[in-house]
């Protein structure tokens, strides 16, 4: 599977005849900052899955440079524990320079696995980026790793990434600070990512924190039904501790994205968006490959401040879309 | 200049307008960690330009949500000294929701900045995505900004973002582990930043650094003149430390950047790329304006496994090339 990172046309025709075999696969995205324990829980949930007979595919996405295509892949390490067992598939995939190369890449890679009927397929990832938050969007089911002390609370927070969680989890949570993570994380979906941190700069962090938890516990109950509220989990990773309750919030996400309306239209817009980014990426691969020396032509014309670079920009697409070289 | 994170045709007129008034300004990037201090350097360097009689602009791009498109704006408050001097012009810029998007806004402001005849135009961005990544493009000059104490070493340490550094600011130089963060980084410089992390891994950091601390010191004499080698200084922002000394640095390098041959080549590798991104953005948004419900169902085509994403990709590219909507 090692040409799973390469796009050469006859990989595409392989994922073609791929697809139809693929939508029975739990498809998990595991995210949350550095040092935060995603590996160390990942190989938990591995371990989980096995015990249900599940067989289980990890994709590890790795920040890489876009300078020179390498990547860390110091983490893959711990789980190596896992080699020998045929019902585990473990990749790192990691970008290979362009914006948006590293969540085609594992959304391949992740269909790839789905087609060979893995139970389960887990997308680890550093939610840091753009590009990350991205590859959440492939997952049926996004848990968010936390973890206490990581620094300063409201910097280190990523609004995107709170909002693309399904399960929270505390992870570290026998550390000191970890109840303040989670009662954080109660008064965030009660109020809203934005909300919060704007008032918490107005008013100071602990203000916000006294004011606001009668407000969170009562907002996290008067949700209707159909909307899905993120449960929030204290694991200690190293020591297996609440992985079982973590699967169960887990497969208890998949069942609501199955069955409720609001869980299929997710899915709906989930898949929109992925078509949105194949033809971003095929409309530009095509166009360098047309128009090749026209647009080098047209960087030095810029440069040289002949052109500016919009109506280039609209030179090249209308270039683009006649098929000629002029 | 509210309309500079709008797109519509009108504000794209008047940047072609603007672009032959474009090039005088120095664009500074700024960059770094959460934590690492960037707006209090920024705020610090605002002041040191200022007092140079030089105008300034800065444009803050805040980490924000693909959901809500909503960002994090409390650190600006800590720049508000100069809100009443007529120099300085500070602008807060967040991402509209789609991949790239970040970086272009960005980058038409920096384009009005310098076309409305700001000495430096500085770009502050949380150096954690593909897309904070892509702004230090933008850049004549990218200040990395690094403070001691910020977690685990090997995990924080982002290839690419080492990699955009032109000059190293490791702020918060008064804390422990100041002297650490200095070496660890002359270390990175010596032998590449891919190199370092290996060893790390498979030698153990404390290791690593003992045995390399010569070879870091020969190698960064060893490089060619022509050659840019990432000086590294210390700051202590809250205090005002070494400002100078960074202005002196950042200026030394934009003089590099200009005269050398070298330094002109990566401003044309940098503007190549800057067209890319254009094309790329103007290709998916002339796509998905033209082919409207044609995209509709073929996602909805894809959703029922009628088609694979593959072919429908394919089949979109091309009813984009022949103008038609089947």
């Amino acid at each position: 599977m090692r040409m799973v990172d390469d796009r050469s046309g006859a990989f595409i025709e392989i994922l073609k005849d791929l697809f139809p075999h693929t939508g029975k696969a739990h498809i998990i995205g595991i995210t949350g900052n550095p040092g935060a324990g995603k590996s160390t829980l990942t190989d938990r949930l591995i371990a989980a899955f096995r015990a249900q007979q599940k067989t289980v595919c990890v994709i590890a996405v790795d920040p890489s440079s876009p300078y020179t295509g390498g990547a860390i892949l110091g983490d893959r390490i711990r789980m190596t524990r896992h080699a020998t067992d045929e019902g585990v598939f473990i990749r790192s995939v990691a970008t290979r320079g362009h914006l948006g190369g590293l969540s085609r890449s594992a959304r391949d890679m992740v269909r790839v696995c789905d087609a060979a009927g893995f139970d389960v397929v887990m997308v680890e990832t550093v939610g840091v980026g753009q590009d990350e938050l991205e590859i959440t969007r492939t997952a049926h089911t996004t848990v968010v790793v936390m973890a206490p002390g990581l620094g300063d609370d409201v910097q280190a927070i990523k609004a995107g990434l709170l909002e693309t969680a399904d399960v929270f989890a505390v992870n570290k949570a026998d550390r000191e600070g970890a109840d303040a993570t989670v009662r954080d994380l109660e008064l965030m979906l009660a109020l809203g990512g934005e909300a919060m941190i704007a008032l918490s700069k107005t008013r100071g962090h602990g203000a916000v924190k006294a004011a606001s938890a009668d407000v969170a516990a009562d907002a996290l109950h008067e949700r209707p039904d159909s909307r899905w509220v993120p449960p929030i989990l204290r694991t200690v990773a190293s020591r297996d501790e609440g992985t079982t309750a973590l699967v169960l919030e887990i497969e208890r996400h998949r069942a609501w994205g199955k069955d409720s309306a609001t869980g299929r239209d997710r899915t709906l817009a989930r898949e929109s968006e992925e078509m949105r980014e194949y033809l971003r990426e095929a409309l530009i691969e095509a166009a360098v490959a047309d128009l090749g020396d026209e647009l080098s032509r047209t960087v030095h014309d810029v440069a040289e401040k002949k052109l500016d670079p919009y109506s280039a920009t609209e030179r090249l697409v209308a270039m683009f879309r006649r098929g000629q070289k002029e």
